[in-house]
């Protein structure tokens, strides 16, 4: 799994940080490319990556604010142009439908793909065989969702010398055991596949907060992640406009990173307000309590590897 | 005036342009500037101008097509952040007014200046004392506007040498002749205004065609423009296709430019298909027939000179 940060500023674009999206690739467990939230331009720095729109099959949104969502009729158009014709699903909150909806009809625009758009509460928001995505209702004054990526375990490895102990050698055979509780083979050896498999290949998990205040409440749903993605709109001494605001300081963000007992911490929605020279100030205040603390850029990405 | 190009491409954006705007600056004479068209990205471009969004007080929607109004909304929240006050109007074709006002609803943005969208039909769309504008409805398959701006004549200058020859002296009676058709002097002598001015100062005229097929119907509409500036999405070889899709080649365009005794042309909305090593050869086609012809890039600027 790969995350690149398409936008990590706030509010407003700046010359140094889009407005909020980031792409999840899903490599060779599911060949596509999931993305989260969708501000202006969004289409704009994808073209600056390898990333093709037409391999984007999900889109989730975490509020309706318009630095998460003033991309997305551009890029749905896009990615018909581009030729894309298979399903893309947008996730968001209430509304999401009635304004990608309205957008693609009074610019008589048609897609070449079907488009599907789920207003989404909380709870189990996608599942399949691979993984799990779930949210949670955030703290942002208007409804903010997170999303938590959990992959599946995966069952182990064949215990191949085990197997061969007992005179069972490589073949047809070793595949219907992976696929088969219970397998009686050639020989009459009835082989019952627990006793014959690794410990199980634990999922990855990447939970991706929209825009928040943050509090102790989501130190569950973050529980345990190879990366939690926070917003870090102000720095520690702005923790009066950051509750005023709905947003999160770089403090706030490492606390609930370290409370939550996750692997790593990226921080992201950075306010304008901050220059390049403040950056190091910001990603000290949060690595004093949560050292594995990246603040996020555009572009930056994050290579998640197998647990 | 400067016209400045923030956006010479068609359909989608590419590394190279970006969608369709462009912003018009009214100088000395308005101390304003309007946009024309306004794709997404369009506030991503003006970052990189010295344009102030706040000072934007105009803008015209040719047509509703995305890559035409899906920028519309960011630089509206943008001019709001940014402590725009002013009023803003926004001209566009039926569509306009649903479209802004759902995506501000749905986003939860509230602007801090007052915003008045008109739905506007053929015929005169605004006039004050310095300037007219007039639209035309064009052909694009959907209603497309072009725009004639043209500002009024101003009187000419003072003749004081005439006037000193009779023996009045510079003073406020100087302001008195240039504001009433007739004065009395303190000397008794009654002025006629009109003999004691040089020529009208001509004003100067831009027209700004929409996405449209060309007809010579629209020679009188762009007739003796300062500036024409037109769409030429394809080249000479892919009439059938301007055709089919209800857009121009570059020949077409010079064709109208030289019909209509404009001064200068300048050819935008490219398609994508070409790379920078065919832009010699879309300005040739056009400069065949009209030699003072353009082709847009993104930033490229136009000063238009008093007449
Ligand atoms: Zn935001
Ligand atoms: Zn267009």
């Amino acid at each position: 799994m790969e995350i690149i940060f398409l936008g990590t500023g706030s509010g407003v674009p700046s010359k140094d940080r889009n407005v909020s999206s980031m792409a999840l690739t899903l490599l060779q467990e599911q060949n596509s490319i999931w993305l989260f939230d969708c501000g202006e331009s969004t289409q704009h720095q994808i073209l600056r990556t390898s990333i093709k729109p037409r391999k984007i099959n999900k889109i989730f949104i975490t509020h309706m604010h318009g630095d998460h969502i003033y991309g997305l009729p551009g890029l749905l158009s896009s990615r018909s142009f581009q030729g894309g014709d298979g399903l893309l699903t947008i996730y968001g909150p209430h509304g999401i439908k009635e304004y990608v909806e309205t957008c693609l009809r009074v610019s008589g625009t048609h897609l070449t793909y079907p488009l599907s758009i789920v207003e989404i509460t909380e709870g189990v928001v996608f599942e399949n065989e691979q993984v799990i995505v779930s949210s949670k209702e955030l703290d942002h004054g208007v409804t903010s969702y997170g999303f938590r990526i959990e992959e599946k375990d995966k069952p182990g490895e064949l215990l191949v010398e085990k197997l061969k102990d007992l005179g069972i050698d490589p073949g047809p055979v070793y595949q219907q055991i992976k696929e088969n509780d219970i397998v009686k083979t050639k020989g009459g050896q009835i082989i019952h596949r627990p006793k014959f498999l690794g410990p199980d290949k634990k999922g990855r998990i990447i939970t991706v907060l929209g825009d928040t205040r943050t509090t102790p409440q989501f130190r569950t749903f973050a529980e345990n992640s190879d990366v939690l993605v926070h917003e870090a709109t102000f720095d520690e001494s702005k923790a009066d406009l950051a509750q005023q605001y709905f947003h999160t300081t770089t403090k706030q963000a490492a606390s609930l990173a370290k409370e939550a007992h996750v692997k790593k911490l990226v921080l992201t929605h950075i306010s304008s307000r901050y220059q390049k020279e403040d950056y190091d100030k910001l990603a000290e205040q949060a690595q004093e309590i949560f050292p594995n603390t990246e603040l996020a850029y555009d572009f930056y990405k994050v290579t998640v590897n197998s647990r």
